[in-house]
């Protein structure tokens, strides 16, 4: 079993980062992009004998407490049962 | 629209960072995670007058130009209608 976590910066958030990228992209000549946002992806690899509930909640407070800014940032949890 | 891009090491390449935070959370007493792996996610805006496949090649090349690095990493390309 595998969680998949996205953390994004809030919208409200200024993404120095993306902005970066957008401005590289745009140089390199690539029209019609309005804007880049950077954000972090987790896979946590868990073992197959869990819960897939209880490791959902497990996940959702690592994601919180580890993995994300709760102030500036917004995380997502996905789990995937098998291979991707 | 909207282009996601997921950039992820190739599974062969060692990811210290990744290691780091499982350790983390399993000094925080999280149990049955076998593996956490970092990777980058991308969310590029696109101007919706843009023809989706021709933005899909452009986003293509830009994840494998400018925002992966092909030697070491993979990356996805998933294009989005609309809000999200």
């Amino acid at each position: 079993m595998k969680a998949i976590v996205y953390v994004t910066l809030k919208p409200s958030v200024l993404d120095p980062q993306g902005k970066a990228i957008h401005h590289s992209v745009e140089s390199l000549g690539y029209e019609g992009i309005s804007d880049v946002r950077q954000g972090k992806y987790f896979e946590i690899a868990i073992d197959d004998t869990a819960d897939t509930e209880a490791s959902k909640a497990a996940v959702e407070r690592i994601a919180k407490d580890v993995l994300a800014n709760p102030v500036i940032e917004d995380y997502k949890v996905e789990m995937i049962n098998g291979d991707r």
